[in-house]
């Protein structure tokens, strides 16, 4: 790899204009690092294209010049996915932010992919219609696609994977390709999308994409619900999907985060695990036939607390110090950094994996709090530390939970993406597939200027 | 490509057995051909592995013999996807037809890749249970993965792609690898997994997979509502489908197919467009209000005749025409062959799509039936031929159908594959992405052992 030349950035200034180019520090700064704990690291140059076919020049440039091209969208990705780790070209997508069309009758919309996708779906909501993936940090959604970004609501409405149909890709070599079919149905030849999204800005940069859309539900109830163990939460949400209930979150807190809640959000939720749950329906009765099987669920695994509304005001309330809890955590532990980790497993097996965690946290006296899209066997454990020792044994916390989910036949990674944190565990998950995935990389990527320092263990 | 030379016979029967490979013309004549009408074509020999080691090792040595080798699930494929166009082994899945292991708490199957999907079905129903992409002929899950095979039922429970989480596949070197997780979150590096799904045999043979399956429904009901023309029936798929009440079939037919199940089986449906509808829910009452909602509709778009119900036996009445309607079309034209074309298109544009079917039919005096699943924007003509003449001008109809699909932001096949038939539409759709689709055919496959013939335009 090579560094980056003053011929590159005059040639880089003549193709985007002096003001879509910086070597400023201050610029530098702003784009060295993502919301993780993983370390900054300066870019060489921070461009904004706003055209794909300026996105495509630029990458042919830098393959000619074998100069490392890291792709970022707004920078809330959670395992330094976008952080330039080898210098380069910082490719900031910010300045394509545009809806380009909304195909209302057909569920779709064209979208640039800097835009970020709760303002996107504030502009849908005109339409009647939302994006349903919805990570919380308001990601845009090149950014999403290309982490496979899920969420609270993935359960019912998919992850990003499941709501795009059609991109287009500038490629390594400055070809700029499409993928996908804005028709539903597909089964012509290779799902070429589905190379890409998910690949962190590896194996090509999403210029433009068209995402599905899904009308916005008349009617949302709210449950909360507390339970005697973790096995009996888990027997829950087993019972709730197989009746058929469809639930559109169904969230899970272990107990130190509901004595959290309890202290400091003045809500009773017992020092239990909870699940804080919504339905969508097209019809209130059909909400209300719902609450009255997800009651007799919960009455029958022993849930000490259970709470539950059709009432828009009131579903807020129930939900309100589950969306804020992060925020809660922040406050309540100043001196504190907090490390987000991200693993999934199949819901059977989440019992286990609860417990391992636990283990972990006691063994290393980490202080921990656990949450989780339980509806998709999916948990984060959010580990605190404030200084090199706390981190370590964080870290140590880390490894186990993550070698655990992989033994009980999980992933890695829900949600999050590989990025740093999770590339010395890809051999351990994927075995001999890990081989066929570097085949591919060196097929789109042969130089290897696509976001270097990713996904692969060195 | 070299021939099947007697030495890699030998070898093959050392591998698996006498009882498990055969060179007789009986054999090689029953897996000659699919459904289809693309002309049957020999393999020198027919192999019956029964474990995915075999099927490594059988693609190990033909690897090395530079002989082609075509997968076989049971032979219901619509373009020919499954024919030994290049001679070589056949490879029949038929006797790897186990279910492994039901996962009932996670709402997962593993299976082996020639079950087919009924009778998997059939024993998950013991758990509630079912695997929900429904192409109609009982085709293997190997043979649906491959295809990427969808029916009836995608619009709400998507394809086959959507409903499979983990795959063992034996790549062409012989190597043997998992892709995808049993978690239903994954964000762990590339997507391997949707790389062979769709694939049609030519990257790899799928050994294992683990299926996505769904509670079967406590309610379903169903509607038919005749409209006075497509446009208007188009509307209502729109209106119905942004209402929020996630119907779970959106079945078209055109006036020529109403009028064939009027005259053949005595229902009432008028000389028009026909939508066929299905709805799932957990409870009669919501199923009760959605059809009131369909109704009103339904009128407001002058449906002509409409027919609800939520009773099952009358349900499967109102679909019984629909059901059968490809029998009654064979029976009503003993001496015509039926060529079954597929595209799929935005739904907003159905309409030009259904007009450019109409107006090709009749400028090469083609007999056609229309019937589509119109919740997924997917149509099919079925083009009646019974001479070279007639073949040549249903071709006609074909080509112009396809080009039109894919000028109206469409695909080449929403479900069928591209198989032989489509091959010539590849470049048109999908542009310079079909160098890509090459170079990781090359990538997985570089001795073009993997039903060669397929996909590519030649």
């Amino acid at each position: 790899m090579n560094r980056l030349t003053n011929d590159l950035i005059e040639r880089l200034r003549a193709l985007l204009g002096a003001d879509h180019l910086s070597v400023a520090l201050a610029e530098r700064e702003l784009h060295a690092r993502d919301q993780s704990a993983h370390p900054p690291h300066l870019p060489d140059v921070v461009l904004w294209p706003t055209t794909a076919q300026q996105v495509a020049d630029v990458l042919r440039l830098a393959n000619d010049a074998r100069v490392p091209v890291t792709p970022w969208g707004v920078g809330t990705s959670l395992e330094g996915n976008c952080v330039a780790v080898r210098g380069g070209i910082l490719l900031s997508l910010a300045r394509m932010n545009q809806i380009l069309r909304v195909h209302a009758d057909d569920f779709q919309v064209t979208v640039q992919p800097g835009i970020p996708y709760k303002d996107m779906n504030a502009e849908l909501a005109k339409y009647g219609l939302f994006f349903a993936p919805d990570p919380g940090a308001n990601a845009t959604i090149g950014g999403m696609l290309a982490n496979n970004a899920a969420g609270i609501r993935t359960v019912k409405y998919g992850a990003s994977k499941d709501n795009v149909l059609r991109m287009q890709v500038a490629l390594a070599d400055g070809r700029l390709i499409h993928v996908g079919s804005r028709s539903v149905k597909q089964s012509s030849g290779y799902d070429l999308l589905h190379v890409f999204v998910g690949s962190e800005g590896t194996l090509g940069v999403i210029t433009e994409a068209t995402l599905k859309l899904t009308p916005i539900p008349a009617y949302m109830s709210a449950v909360v619900a507390s339970f005697p163990s973790v096995e009996k939460a888990v027997e829950a949400v087993v019972a709730i999907r197989g009746s058929g209930l469809d639930p559109a979150a169904l969230e899970f807190i272990d107990e130190a985060h509901a004595r959290m809640l309890n202290h400091e959000e003045g809500v009773d939720l017992g020092e239990q695990p909870v699940l804080f749950m919504e339905f969508h329906a097209a019809y209130e009765e059909t909400l209300r036939l719902g609450l009255e099987a997800v009651q007799q669920i919960c009455d029958e695994l022993g849930a000490s607390r259970f709470r539950a509304t059709t009432d828009n005001a009131e579903r807020k309330k129930l939900w309100h110090a589950r969306h804020h809890s992060y925020e809660i955590m922040v406050r309540l532990h100043p001196n504190d950094k907090i490390y987000i980790m991200d693993v999934a497993v199949p819901i059977s097996v989440y019992p286990a994996l609860i417990a391992c965690a636990r283990e972990a946290l006691a063994a290393e006296n980490v202080k921990g709090y656990m949450i989780g899209h339980a509806g998709d066997g999916n948990v984060h454990v959010e580990l605190l530390h404030h200084d090199a020792d706390s981190y370590q044994r964080a870290m140590a916390v880390n490894r186990a939970i993550v070698t655990r989910a992989i033994e009980l036949g999980g992933t890695a990674t829900g949600e999050h993406g590989v990025g740093l944190g999770k590339r010395p565990y890809m051999a351990q998950e994927h075995g001999a597939a890990l081989d066929v995935m570097r085949a591919l990389k060196h097929t789109l990527d042969p130089n290897g200027i696509l976001n270097p320092g990713k996904i692969f263990p060195e």
